[in-house]
C-alpha cells in the first residue's frame, strides 16, 4: 500500500464539513478503492471558536489557508473558501505552486483563473480538479473530460443554477409571481439574502464558461457569455409557454456555429416533451450533443452539502489513485482562442410577446416588419379578438413564434415595431432551444 | 511524450470499425489528452477477405484473436468479439496474463467471468476497463465507480436494452401490439433475427448484474437476478398504465434490502412524471439513488456503432493516461459476496389485470382475498360495469393498482382467486418503481 495521502481543507461551510463527514464515513472503501488511505491533516476556516457541530480537535488548525495549502504537511489542497479572487486564489495558487494537487468547488475562481491555473498544474505535474464547481453532484466534468473524449462536441447546455429553476419551477406549477416564489425560496434557503447573482445569470454563466472549454477545447472565456437573468418572465410567459408546448428554463447553452462559438445565458422555451423540460425544482441537468453519441443527458442536484462533497471526495479519490491529466483536457498550450460567435449572429426560433393597442392597422404593420426582416412566424396567438370597439384603448397580448431566424433581424423588427407606435410596453423576446437529435 | 499506445483490435463488427473511425478522426486530439500517440498496430477478425468498407491494410491482420492478445506488438487488447466464453474470454484472459490491459464491450464475458478477469487484471497490475458493455455511451460504469465513490448507493436500475424500449414506446404511441412492434424493430435493426435475448431480459439482466456489483461492491452474481421479459405485455396493459398515470418499461433494478440485495428485471410501471417514463425509443437510462447524491440520472443511446465506441475510447484514453485502478472499483479481495433478496421478499406496489367472469360475488371474493393477504388497494379501474347481464358470459378486465405489499402476498392471494374459479386467464402482474426522491 501506498503511503496515507494526506489532505489539507480550506473553507469548512455546508461542504467542507459534510467533505469531512463523507471522508470518514466512507473511509475503508475510499482506501480499498484507491490503495492507500486518504487522511484530513488540516483543516482553515474564519473563526476557529465558530460550533460547527463537529469535532475538528482531530486536525491541525491553520488560520491562513494559503499557510494550509504550502505546508509540508499535506499533500492536496481542497480550496471550498469561495470568490474569484482573494485568499482561493492566493491559497489555490500557492499549493499549485508547491507542486501539491487541488480540489476546488470555485467556479468564479475558474471562469477568471482557470487557464493559469490549469498552466500552472500542468507545470507542476500536480492535478487539479473541479467537478463540484459546475452542477453539483452532475459528473459533467468528468463526463466531458474524459467520458467523452473520442467525440466532437456540437452543443452543451443546461439548467445549472437551482434557484432560477426553483422559481421557474413554481411560476409555473403554482401560478405565483416571480416576486413571491423569489421570497419562497429565500425563505427556504434556496436563495440567498442576495439573489443577483444567481437569478441575473452570472452564476449560470461562470459555470457554462468552464463547460465550454471542457466541450470544445478552447481557452475558458466569461467575457463571451451573452448573459440574461429571469427576473422579466411573468406569469403570462409561463402560461403562453405552456399552451404553445414549451416549458421555461434557464439555460446555459454553448454552441459551436460557422461563426465560432456562442455562448449563451438567458430564460428559453424548451419543448415540454425534451428530457431537459423534465427537470423541476433545484435539480440541475446537462445535455451535450456530440458527433459519436449524439445526445447525452445527466440530471441530478446542483447544490447542497453532501452532493457537493460527493464531486470533492471523488475528485481526492482520483488525485488518491494517482490520475494525473491535464485539468482542461487538453494541455493549455493545445487549447484554441475561443472564437466568439456574437449574439447578434444566433441563429434560432423566437417567442416574442407583444403587448399591442388594438388599433386599425396594428396587425398589418407588425406583420409587415417581420417580413420585412426576413421573419416567418411559426404561430401567432392573440388573447383577446381583435375589434372590440370598447376595449380598443387598452393593449391586448400578441405572442409570436418565429421559424429560425437570426437574432439581429428579430431585434431590427422589433425596433420598427415599436417604432410604430403600436406597442404599450417593450417586447418581451425569449430564445426557443431544440433537441438536436 | 510517452512512447505510443500500440493497440490490437479484435472483432470487426460495427463498433470495431467505429472504433478504428474514433481513433483516426480524434488521434491528435487523443494524443494531447493523454500525453501520447494511440496506435491502431494490429486488427483480428472472422474474415480476412469480408468488404468492411474500411482500409485495414495499414493494419498488421491475426487469424487467431488470442494470438493477437498476447502478441509483442501491442500494449492494449480491444476484445469486440462477443460471448461469454470461447475466443472473447481466451483472448482477453490472455491479453491480461501477459500483462496487458483490455478494454471490452462484453456484458455476457463480464456478467460470467467478471470476477476472475478482474482479479487477472489486479495480480497483473493491468487495467481492465468495460464501459461500453452496459448501456452503450452512457458513462454509467465511470459513475459509479468513480463519481459516487463518496456514496453508498442505495438503488441502481435503468432502462438497459434498447430494443425493448422501442418495442413498449412504440406499442404506447402507435396502439400496436407487441407483435407488429417487434417486427418493426427487426426491419429498423433494432432488434435481431432471433429477438429472444433482448426480450426474454436476458441482455438487461448481464448489464444488471455488472451494474450491481460495481454499485453495491459485492460480487457479480448473474443467477440472482430475477428475470421476466416483456413479451406477455398488453396493448391493455399499456393503456391502462396510461390512464393510472404510468408508463411501461422494462427496467433492471438492483435494490438494497433488509434482507439483502434484489436484482430483477421485468416489465415495471414508472410514474409518467419520472425521468426514466420520458425516455422512449432505443435510449437507455440509468438513476442511482445514494446516500450523498440523493438522485442522479443519466440517459443516451445505448447501443450502435459510434455511440458504443465512444464508450470505447474513454476507456482506451483513460489507459493511456495511466489509470490504473481496481475493474470494479474495489479490488475483488475487498468484494463483498451478494446476499440474495429472494423476489419473494420484494416489497412495492403491484399493477393486477384480471380478466373476471361477471358473476355475483365475484368482487366480494377477490377483495376478500386480498385482504387475507394483507393487500391494501390503492386504486381498483373496472372497464365496463358489472351487472349488465347480456354480457355476463363475458370476462371483464378489472385491474387492481397495491399499496405496497410482499411479492409472496400477491402471489397466495391472486392463488387463491385463480382458485375460486372467478377468473378466465391468467392474472397479469406489473411491479411498481417509485422515485424515491
Amino acid at each position: 500500500m501506498l503511503p496515507p495521502l494526506r489532505v489539507g481543507i480550506a473553507g469548512l461551510g455546508t461542504v467542507g464539513l459534510a467533505v469531512l463527514r463523507l471522508l470518514d464515513r466512507r473511509a475503508a472503501a475510499l482506501a480499498a478503492m484507491s490503495g492507500r488511505m486518504i487522511e484530513i491533516a488540516a483543516v482553515s476556516a474564519k473563526n476557529p471558536a465558530k460550533d460547527r457541530g463537529a469535532d475538528l480537535s482531530r486536525y491541525e488548525w491553520f488560520d491562513d489557508p494559503v499557510k494550509l495549502a504550502a505546508a509540508p504537511q499535506i499533500d492536496l489542497f481542497v480550496e471550498l473558501i469561495g470568490g474569484a479572487d482573494g485568499a482561493a486564489h492566493d491559497a489555490v495558487a500557492a499549493a499549485l505552486r508547491s507542486g501539491k494537487s487541488v480540489v476546488t468547488a470555485n467556479k468564479a475562481l475558474l471562469a477568471k483563473h482557470g487557464i493559469a491555473l490549469a498552466k500552472l498544474a500542468e507545470e507542476k505535474q500536480a492535478a487539479l480538479a473541479f467537478e463540484a464547481s459546475v452542477a453539483g453532484s452532475i459528473p459533467i466534468v468528468k463526463t466531458l473530460r474524459e467520458a467523452l473524449s473520442g467525440n466532437v462536441v456540437q452543443r452543451v447546455y443546461g439548467i445549472l443554477n437551482g434557484t432560477c429553476n426553483y422559481i421557474l419551477s413554481r411560476m409555473e406549477t403554482e401560478a405565483l409571481s416571480f416576486d413571491d416564489c423569489l421570497s419562497e425560496a429565500q425563505r427556504l434557503g434556496y436563495a440567498e439574502a442576495d439573489p443577483s447573482f444567481d437569478i441575473g445569470g452570472q452564476d449560470t454563466a461562470h459555470k457554462l464558461a468552464v463547460l465550454t472549454a471542457l466541450a470544445f477545447g478552447t481557452m475558458i472565456d466569461p467575457d463571451a457569455v451573452a448573459i440574461e437573468g429571469i427576473s422579466s418572465i411573468t406569469l403570462a410567459d409561463i402560461k403562453a409557454a405552456d399552451e404553445l408546448g414549451y416549458r421555461i428554463k434557464l439555460l446555459g447553452v454553448a454552441n459551436r456555429t460557422s461563426g465560432g462559438i456562442e455562448q449563451r445565458v438567458h430564460p428559453t422555451m424548451v419543448p415540454r416533451s425534451s428530457a431537459i423540460a423534465q427537470v423541476m425544482g433545484v435539480t440541475n441537468a446537462v445535455t451535450v450533443d456530440a458527433d459519436a453519441v449524439h445526445e447525452l443527458t445527466l440530471m441530478g442536484p446542483g447544490a447542497g452539502g453532501e452532493a457537493t462533497a460527493s464531486a470533492v471526495v471523488a475528485d481526492i479519490v482520483d488525485i488518491a489513485k494517482g490520475l494525473r491529466q491535464p485539468p482542461l483536457g487538453l494541455p493549455v498550450s493545445s487549447l484554441k482562442p475561443l472564437e466568439r460567435a456574437p449574439i447578434q449572429m444566433h441563429e434560432g426560433g423566437y417567442y416574442i410577446r407583444l403587448s399591442v393597442y388594438d388599433r386599425p392597422g396594428a396587425a398589418a404593420a407588425i406583420a409587415t416588419r417581420m417580413a420585412e426582416c426576413n421573419i416567418s412566424l411559426e404561430s401567432i396567438m392573440q388573447r383577446r379578438p381583435w375589434g372590440d370597439k370598447a376595449k380598443r384603448a387598452e393593449a391586448v397580448p400578441v405572442i409570436l413564434i418565429t421559424h429560425a431566424t437570426y437574432e439581429k433581424s428579430v431585434r431590427q423588427a422589433l425596433a420598427s415595431v415599436v417604432a410604430d407606435g403600436f406597442i404599450a410596453e417593450n417586447p418581451q423576446v425569449i430564445r426557443i432551444e431544440r433537441e438536436q437529435f
